[in-house]
């Protein structure tokens, strides 16, 4: 199976980092790619980031399946250019934000998503209500730090680790979702902060992990995304792409 | 007062036809000013349409801030880039689909949407989950002719007459919203045509007209998106644009 | 263009200064009049204020129809017998709630209400619910002022300035809606108070001059309310009015 | 055990069979009495007739809780001046409406309402919006009579059950609400009649007789409504009542 | 009237003091007969305590049809075993919680669940979302009392009267729902207890009783539950019951 | 890795069929074990099937953590005893439903559930309530074949066939999702049938073999579900079992 991981920023010294993470996820058998952008923004960080990377983003995931990749992961919790994506291929397209909010709802009763910046809060807010969840999100907290400092996971650890114990205590959390893929590969080390707390009930999900796991499932299922849902979009002239 | 009324499109002969309709529903002060974009799609009828368009429209409302303009209307139902606009810029930025969908909300209980192509409907679901209004739209029903060819007034009057008066038998519809803004001008050949089937006790909302009534009602008010759902976006490199 | 504001209270000192600032929103060709009651409570409290207030509103708003006004606002965040009115007449009736919730969630994700007695809670409790809002509307904040004693603007704009920065701190709110007509006049002040505390990215909504705009927009764009949702009332024997 | 039955409309040959059926569901110890308007409509069939018949209703049951009282009942489906009355009293009052549906979903998943008039259908929309129901009320149909041609059994009954079935059929309902007090007395022959149609498995609410056990049930309980939900209003000056 | 209180647990000291309270609450002519069951545990703190439970609750539920019972009623608020008993017989079965969910909501606009112990939330959550009543539950609080020691009154109505105040005061509660049938009796002293701090406007519902008149409404009024939503199972082959 | 498929039955002719279905999807290295129950029905076809089943259901999920399995599936669209399964041990417990609905609305806006019989309906109702999926779940259609006749594929293909489309183009589905566990194997069938009457864009979800992907992904991911939804029981007596 091949799977190819579009990360929607261009080329920085973060990428090849969280892309270890979705690599090491991946089965033995399971050939693991990753396409940067060629137009587009270094890190996502607002819905004004998102726009200037989903053209490239789109392109990217259609060169995918020409390339007869099996299955395509967005890198960024914005899940930017998803559904564009989608009608563009017809092979599955996992948004980790939807991936990981749908999952944590099969393992609890409310979660709450910990983030970079509270500029990233209102998508947030925008997920949940588009996917019906609104009153299963018990919060979305923020460790404040920009996406391009992620690298520093000792910061990030202490930071994610007291703002997961407050969404527990104060927000009523069941299961915490890391918001930003850039914090891929620090979901044990909370973990392991949390049960220093005495904290040791609450899953914590890694949405770049969890997007491989999704991805080899349904290629595995050969179930790929409605294409009512999803309509192949009519030709047309296009200036500029 | 100065609104400029963005085309997510390149330049085609609809679009100023459209943007007459915008003029004549303007204040004999507002001064109104059109831009289309240079890098897009020719028309919007899918998501992967409205991301193409989106980074131009978001330059062409902050050129807008830039030139003094004192409110921007983006010029479809799809509402692309509306979020990443307002992150951008101070000025009011109006949605036709979202302004419509709530203005419609306080004309009556539930409406339907009249739209061109059935590709479009999902992007009315996605509207109206994200708003939280999915109990109040009854339906959305499809005339089946492309943004392109609705400069045929009347094979679309007969057709939106046909989807409406079956909205309100089949879908219990109290209020029709036009549902693309290339629709323009039909409202009351609409309204017309379903007098003449006794239907005259429901309201039809031509998006392109509220938008600009809108737009004026913001201005007059200093009213303007807030900076906490809508915050501005980080600095950084971004390559391409 | 014509607008009548009834005032569903009857004649005291508060209302002709209300007045004045729905008249000041209005454009210099819209002729403004007032309405009070001849039968009613002295101030809106309750909803039994509302109950003994709704027979002569809907007086006054068909009054207004047969003196060929173009549109009625109800001067009231109960939107007392709003529903009422639009079955009884053609011209589109104004509800403040109903308007400035609605424009509140085009500007921001969540709102909250800043409005005078712990009384009223309830009411805007019902509004949500029934507009569908509930997730919407972050909370009810009062500033624990009876309605004729609001001309005391100073002490107004402190509480109002005190409960708004709470709403926005800790329920969560992006936008701020003035919870009672007779707080006209103060959201500049209001701004200017968020002002002094860093907080410059939340708009503020006056119901009293939104009010008027929306009236404007729906007599330009000659729309009016569903007759589905609002039938015109069979006819009977009525005693006492 | 003492209950007030609230007519909200002037005394007409209806209000005291509708009363019958009232009386006759009491227990042996509870003492019914009736109230009719002095001021107000004849019958219930809009927003409007509700609005004239609020005054009278409160005062009638303000009355009430004066003469020793220990419950009234608010004789429509329309739940008039239900909110305001039970701020001015301490003692339970009843809303057929918000009794029947409530108890309905204690019954089965979905019901339908079976009412009078097509005028009425959005005051149960209504309803449904302000309780968080609307997604368990599967439709509401009307049997097209005036609710003072309701003495006609014979005709009420054959339309209902034509109703009832195809609410059943078509609309998924699991269970009936008589969607008008003026229906009392008539859910044995719809039954017998949907009986006649091999359909034996939908429970049918006739509102009147279940409001009188709630009556009972809350009085027996000691509990009445919240005084924070239902507030005491301020006293003020009032005009005309 | 006949009606069995199915206790959905084997018996303890504590079933017999609570059945008082039951027996307490029916009218003169209402013969109250308990069971207890044979297979199950000694109290329902758990839903794996429920799970254990089901299987005899509806065979007893079943029986007491089987001896001419009117009405049945699941000693427990976690209802276990409500629908399967309710497919399995046609007389009414009241589950407490559904019915004092859905009569607080008569109530007021808010209600919170004061319950024994932090294991039992999550079925609150549960009963909540599958009522549609998510967004009326204020919030669920618990005294910290296995169920086996709630025969200590005087500690848990001193525990009940702190958390009532909190739901009140921080987490908006107009009504209070005591969240285990093994409370049953100590309504009227918490009532007491919050008076002392001022707090006389919360009502609070003990299901216990509220149980019994439901079940009493339901046989005088004929209603059973739609047999669409529970129809009566398919015979088969069962091993081991 | 290690799974074991827990069939809430007892053993029957049908259980090792649909077992093979589960052992096909399951990778190389995942090593599957059935086990059926030794009290329980022969089928689940009512809430009345699934509380017999869920005693031994949990026994049966208990013992394979015992064993050393790695997670748990229960073999049934009920998904009965999944949340005292879950309170009992710390490996994960699929739930066919819950993976099947949560899945669906990651591949399109709504789904329609096809299963075995009517007497099913309602627990799909329950199914989406719990989940805050109702407004996704487009319809239940059922093809009217009990569970043990199942094995019967062509004429369970043709009815599933009928009544997928009747759901895509009366009901609004977008994808479909098998509604009982004993249809797996025929996904592939009915798609190739549904692709006879021109319908190639709806996914049709087998809901045995997504379970085994996300009990692979789960174990995998190391995740498990929170200890704070389904929170340990505490000891207690327990008599029969």
């Amino acid at each position: 199976m091949r799977i190819r991981v579009v990360a929607p920023v261009i080329a920085t010294p973060l990428v090849p980092l969280v892309f270890e993470g979705y690599r090491a996820a991946a089965r033995a058998d399971t050939d693991m790619s990753l396409a940067t952008l060629d137009s587009g923004p270094a890190s996502i960080e607002s819905r004004f980031d998102e726009a200037l990377a989903v053209p490239d983003v789109v392109a990217k995931v259609v060169a995918a399946e020409q390339d007869g990749i099996d299955a395509a992961i967005i890198d960024c919790m914005g899940d930017p250019g998803l559904e564009a994506a989608r009608e563009r291929v017809s092979i599955p397209v996992i948004g980790p934000a939807e991936a990981s909010m749908h999952v944590a709802c099969m393992l609890g009763h409310r979660f709450s998503v910990v983030t970079v910046l509270d500029t990233l809060i209102p998508a947030f807010d925008h997920h949940a209500l588009r996917m019906g969840l609104t009153h299963r999100m018990a919060s979305v907290r923020t460790v404040g730090i920009p996406v391009l400092d992620l690298e520093d996971h000792t910061r990030l650890v202490e930071a994610a680790i007291d703002q997961s114990l407050k969404a527990v205590e104060y927000d009523g959390a069941h299961v915490i979702v890391l918001g930003c893929t850039g914090m891929a590969g620090v979901a044990q080390a909370l973990l392991g902060g949390l049960a220093q707390h005495q904290v040791t009930d609450v899953p914590v999900i890694d949405p770049t992990v969890l997007a491989v796991k999704m991805a080899e499932a349904l290629v595995d299922l050969q179930l790929r995304h409605s294409k009512i849902t999803y309509p192949t979009p009519p030709d047309k002239k296009i200036v500029g792409y």
